[in-house]
């Protein structure tokens, strides 16, 4: 119990329950969560995770924000080193691609499966998976809007509806990835957002072949 | 007891049961679909929906057909009815849109949710829903061929890339719907569909406009 209670209480180990909340509810779902898979899978007591969250929804909020951090770091940091235009757009949407096709997530996504899970479901989870989309377009639709003002992407490009089409393209890529997976689905999805980017770029050759 | 047990054993009621089903599993999940809701749902008894299925996974299956069933009657069907050729994979498209968004499912879309809830859970609900999706994607390829045979799309068409983006463009219509509801985002899939089609087409006025 004390042991329990010091492990759990350790950031080493509040980051270590997280990131099997995380893979779990890309496995089970994240309404079904339970304690006793965590407590099964982590071998840390009921009351040790009790310290931590008091209720299912508190838990559920911080493997949100625990995945949100994991994607910020593994997706978005890196493709915010690209040069600010088209080469961002470009490897914003390339690393989110290999995130969701490689990342040792059993649903390949968290976000796009909590998303379908809570899409009908009221309440503050989906209000905050709902908000974590928005942010993602937003950005999506900031780093175009970037590579139309270096003229970059043609001065006509429909912003609204391109951000719309990258992330259908890459939701599209997280189901077809788990479903068919015989198909080598990284490159129907590559190919996809190169396509779309190319027609509207400028100069195609800031871009990789599709 | 005996009341339910007829009732149940009614195919009138057994399509009431099922019907009740598919809506539950877009807000609860196909997982989370208990007889316990079942029975607060019709008001019937848990013998009289034993009668039917023994096991949750056979009522799951059952669902699953009836799902597929609607889906061919609502959206196969009517597209069928339109001219071979692009119109015939626009139709299949308009209907898949129309009923995505316009449909009284919770989740929008039945296989959609489904789909994303089984997709890192193996077992025979994973393997049906898996087909029903390399159904769909096979209807497209093969309605996107016979187009490229009339003529009516260009002959270096990429058909399987193709079936797969413009699954991809229906699957993120789903999920944003859902999510951002603000968007009139029928509008958004209903261009992103076309414009992909009057791309590749060799006579765009079969197509509407954007």
């Amino acid at each position: 119990m004390l042991t329990d209670g010091r492990l759990v209480r350790g950031d080493r180990t509040r980051t270590a329950v997280l990131d099997a909340a995380v893979t779990l509810a890309t496995e089970y779902g994240l309404a079904g969560l339970s304690l006793a898979q965590l407590v099964e899978t982590l071998g840390v007591s009921k009351s040790g995770l009790f310290a931590h969250w008091r209720s299912k929804e508190e838990r559920q909020l911080a493997t949100i924000e625990h995945a949100r951090a994991q994607f910020a770091a593994q997706v978005v940091a890196p493709a915010l080193a690209a040069p600010k235009g088209v080469r961002r757009v470009w490897a914003l949407h390339e690393h989110k691609i290999a995130y969701v096709i490689d990342v040792e997530l059993p649903g390949g996504c968290f976000f796009t499966n909590a998303q379908f899970e809570y899409d009908a479901r009221p309440g503050p989870v989906h209000d905050r998976l709902a908000a974590v989309l928005a942010e993602w377009l937003a950005l999506t639709e900031r780093l175009t809007a970037e590579a139309v003002t270096a003229g970059e992407l043609r001065a006509d490009t429909e912003i609204h509806q391109l951000a719309f089409e990258l992330n259908a393209i890459v939701t599209g890529l997280v189901h077809h990835s788990r479903l068919i997976p015989t198909d080598d689905v990284a490159a129907l999805g590559r190919a996809a957002v190169l396509h779309r980017l190319r027609a509207l770029c400028t100069d195609p050759s800031l871009l990789p072949e599709e």
